[in-house]
């Protein structure tokens, strides 16, 4: 069942240490089929090098597992908080990759600095705040979507604009419009932090990109009027 | 039409990915055919994995396609002024390679600190003003172009002894008297951001290179008489 | 003899070269065979390439070779210590990986600052005390083994909980249920190092994890009622 | 003629790209008959990808050329020094490898802070004074091996225990008991170089290893009773 999915989750899966994300059995994507109500993801704690794409776990809404004889990720619940609030995506990741895993220990958002920043995003990708201890004794996995979403329903952000987050300690979740998209966003997320460290030790001072290059770049990639690549 | 060209401009592409420069379909090399008013360039949003040489584009100095079913890279109006301003050159190549974004994200130029600096470029590798919001909402890419034409003429600077440009706010253009020259200045321009960036992390008050000791190096491999490599 | 434990001990040993952990004839793992007192180890100043496993060099409790015709690692009887100290681990590894080894060098713990810190070790990777003139002078790398497992007594420390340590001025000795498991642990802690030195770098006064946070996610991964992977 | 020290020479030069300390055409290892007077160094200018052994070029300690229809390395006269002034060595090495240069470039030399820098030089890796502008504009790459020679002679520095230099402003030479064993050292000296930078990060005031620390990693494995490796 979910051939298809499964072949594409296994893709985006391995993009993860082929972009130097994720070592060992670290990082998951997923993909979700919002027809049938399925979610699907790697197994939990399968290094890399021994994943196959019929591996790949599929899970319904709750989390029940529906096909497969494997665990899924940890993280699982995490992800399917992260469909839930945000309807236009159809894969997310999850990786612990290095530079942006400095902001999340920072606590510290990734600025929006320069034009790289903008073709990828509309604006800083934001830091989440802590999670409280109950929140973490009691359905950390869950809890750590849900504090997400918060997130952007509290700052009033686009999901579809800003396509990955910094959890505060902890590391990255990045989402688009397939499961591949979904890697390549946490691929690129990951180039943006190493950029953004980088220029802070020029300038720890150093102001964020004029709106109006923002708005540029972002919407000559992204916006209505896109002119960046070959057309639909 | 254009088969030479294009296999040149195809390589020095090519050259991006193999040097660390442009992952994904970041980046674009292109060449002139000056006799012939011909720019040709890599097509837009192609990652590289997939391109051919009989992909390239060629375009007249306004910028139409005069040769190809694809459309050409979105920054072909700035290399066309790259071309018009500088009219030694014959290649040019966009990066966002990351030393060399972190100091256009930090919107300083790269100070000329040492003999590998000078072997490359007679003093700091510039960094343009940044581009008001007229400029960007009207023809941002040929006045991306305007604006590093300024910078060198205002400065005096001459292209030939400078291959290389970092844009504020967004990355590096780099030319050479071939593509795959530019290609190889884009490439020495990040390793020399990268030295000078951690030369900083060191002193961050370090003087810039002796003046005469910049002379020496950039005129044994540049100069008149210089006596690098193997002659003519 | 100790075919098989040799076997284990050089795949151990070829990770570190894998992992970046160990150029030219650096680092060594080893592995032990309590039942019959015996310890696999590298041989010394052996390079990765011309090794194989029955070079691996087999040693009794106080240092005698017992079974080979190379001489073993210079760091044995640091390992043996290291054994001696914490009776459940079966491999061990010694590293001059360069993150962790630059907090050697300034002679710091490598703090717990994030989630993967905490699924890897329960607390900060610690920095030993230095040795003294007398302990270097007689019986150097016996009382470098020595001086770990002091530090772990003294502070109450785990060495099932954490699994690797910091020499000061010195580099890395990390263990594990296995030669293969001391190897990631290796990997890990160079990992965790290199987030932690670039965490410092946005923030030098960054805090700690959370201690409930860290709770979490150690014992998601090794505590009793773990919950990932795929099970037993 | 010479082909033996030819061959040594070539794989002594390959060894410069493969350790990541030169791209492009830059770097260049050598390597001295004593006996015939002979020093045999890297083309100028060649890439390595194109070098065979055969293109080695011999020159006398004049620096004619005896042997090759090629040009030697512009740096060959400083090589020519290095083997004057240090009788024991017989490779020698030039680099630019980046973090090594970032020291050159702040002027500093490499403090020996931990013990990767005792296994390898016994104390820190100098940095020369600048040379005068007369020195720069008569005879500059013969002055640059005069005032290596002159730094290890006024502060009395054993070229055998110290296998390299930074050249102020400029980059690394390193030396040896064969051009394999300068290759080493120069890939070893970054490493160190890498090292220290890092520590410096976390710790601007590091103080260097102690005396007795150095004296015991330097001698375990260079001195006269040296135990590391398999013996002669």
């Amino acid at each position: 069942m979910f051939e298809e999915l499964k072949k594409e989750v296994y893709k985006a899966n391995m993009m993860l240490p082929e972009y130097g994300l994720a070592p060992f059995t670290w990082g998951n994507a997923s993909g979700v089929d919002r027809d049938r109500g399925v979610i699907v993801i790697k197994p939990s704690g399968v290094a890399y090098p021994e994943l196959t794409w019929d591996m790949m776990v599929a899970v319904d809404f709750d989390g029940n597992v529906i096909d497969s004889k494997y665990n899924p990720s940890s993280d699982t619940l995490t992800h399917i908080e992260l469909y839930k609030a945000f309807p236009d995506i159809k894969g997310a990741v999850h990786t612990h990759s290095k530079f942006a895993t400095a902001f999340a220990q920072a606590g510290k958002a990734i600025p929006a600095l320069g034009t790289t920043h903008a073709d990828f995003a509309y604006g800083e990708i934001p830091c989440t705040r802590s999670l409280t201890e109950d929140e973490i004794n009691s359905a950390y996995e869950k809890n750590t979507g849900v504090v997400i979403a918060e997130h952007f329903k509290n700052n009033n952000l686009d999901a579809n604009a800003i396509p990955g987050v910094i959890v505060h300690s902890h590391g990255v979740f990045a989402w688009g419009a397939s499961p591949v998209k979904a890697s390549v966003n946490a691929a690129t997320l990951e180039i943006v932090a190493d950029m953004a460290l980088h220029t802070l030790m020029l300038n720890p001072e150093v102001p964020v990109i004029d709106s109006f290059l923002l708005d540029k770049h972002y919407n000559r990639k992204h916006g209505a009027n896109a002119y960046y690549g070959q057309g639909k």
